[in-house]
């Protein structure tokens, strides 16, 4: 069974916090219907992209997003002009991200501020991880996500940019179909699912930015792994990264 | 707290197959983690199209399956040749979805054969719902979900292409931020994200094609509502959705 909650309690973060330090005694606090509580070996510690960021500085003031956003691309994938006359990017950051605004987020930050995605996320879900196994004696594996428009579907969607101990992707190829025949293609974005789980109980408007996804222990690795880079499709085997590289 | 768990037990589906009737027993026997049984009020449940289509007599030989996807395909969108020389097209398909092969499968399927996806996959929903609701005397949500790669991220996931009772966008605008700004622009797909938080304990190798997923109450509706078809971004709306129509 798959279990996921949000605990309450964690505070705003600022410039400078340890975000494993703030975030674990609202995770101590998690109590599970089998009655334990707190963390345990196989957790996923999902982490919303938007506290790391602002843990690790990355607020500039709203005045310099256009000037962001330009720093931020490595590629435009896309453009369309809003009917209200500004410009929406789609761009390729520097993490292989394809993201609108390039990633550089306005909600959930103090007025006149934006905020821009940390700048290495699997480090940053590492750095979490190590905090976590100091803290708890448990290596749980760590998710860092944000919030992702996708082609040809309406709505947005969490996706994991930064992973520490997760298998991110897992591959089927190999096993067996209920028919006995081998899978040859199926290679399941985890991570991403594990992302998308978590924010169902996180949720912008609620205020909780951290999830503890329980029951996927074999997406769980001792490493902490390749990270969530490996999720980003390399440009050359991508049919939809056009634009000005 | 969200919980989701894929039922043992349902067996290999065939033409004229009652979805609900044949699922309904396993579904019966789910235990929770309260000491409840079953289907309760609130409670999504997640079927692979696959078993729809099987029921649906969706089965075609595998020697037509080029002929399918053409059949399938409103607008090609990409294509590339694989380094066997075969050829994989990305197609929007009748239902608006932008797949791969148009949505034409191949795994899980007895030998010689290929699927379609159902044609009105909503529709589906809809009947799978009364028929559960008839059975349980509760109405819970009703999601039929296919797998799909996504533009610029390696691995699959699964999305929703039919729904009955689940608000499959959850319109978080003109809510408030943490800073009590007034949210704009946030969409979630979280038919999508309900579909993936499934798959995580369904499995294609698993051989376990329906889950329960349990806390997310928010999201089922008295209504059947306008279906998955509304994740579906219109043409007009879409910068990737290129090609010939």
């Amino acid at each position: 069974m798959l279990l996921a909650q949000a605990p309450a309690g964690i505070p705003v973060l600022t410039r400078g916090d340890d975000v494993a330090a703030v975030i674990a005694p609202a995770l101590a606090s998690l109590e599970w219907p089998d009655g334990s509580r707190g963390l345990a070996a196989g957790d996923v510690v999902v982490v919303s992209s938007k506290i790391v960021s602002k843990a690790e500085g990355r607020m500039i003031a709203a005045r310099d997003r256009e000037e962001a956003i330009t720093s931020q691309t490595v590629r435009e994938v896309a453009r369309r002009e809003r009917v209200d006359g500004t410009v929406l990017r789609i761009v390729e950051n520097p993490l292989g991200l394809v993201m609108a605004a390039a990633g550089v987020d306005a909600s959930n930050t103090p007025p006149g501020t934006v905020l821009l995605l940390p700048e290495d996320p699997d480090a940053s879900a590492r750095r979490i991880r190590r905090g976590l196994h100091a803290r708890f004696g448990v290596r749980p594996g760590v998710l860092v996500t944000d919030t992702s428009g996708r082609p040809w579907r309406r709505g947005v969607a969490d996706i994991a940019i930064g992973a520490a101990g997760v298998r991110v992707l897992e591959d089927l190829r190999g096993g067996a179909d209920s028919y006995g025949r081998t899978l040859t293609s199926t290679v399941m974005a985890s991570a991403d699912e594990v992302a998308a789980a978590a924010e169902l109980v996180k949720g912008k408007a609620a205020g909780l930015p951290v999830a503890v996804v329980r029951g996927v222990t074999r997406l769980v690795t001792e490493d902490d792994g390749p990270g969530a880079r490996s999720l980003v499709r390399p440009p050359e085997e991508d049919l939809f990264r056009h634009g000005s590289g």
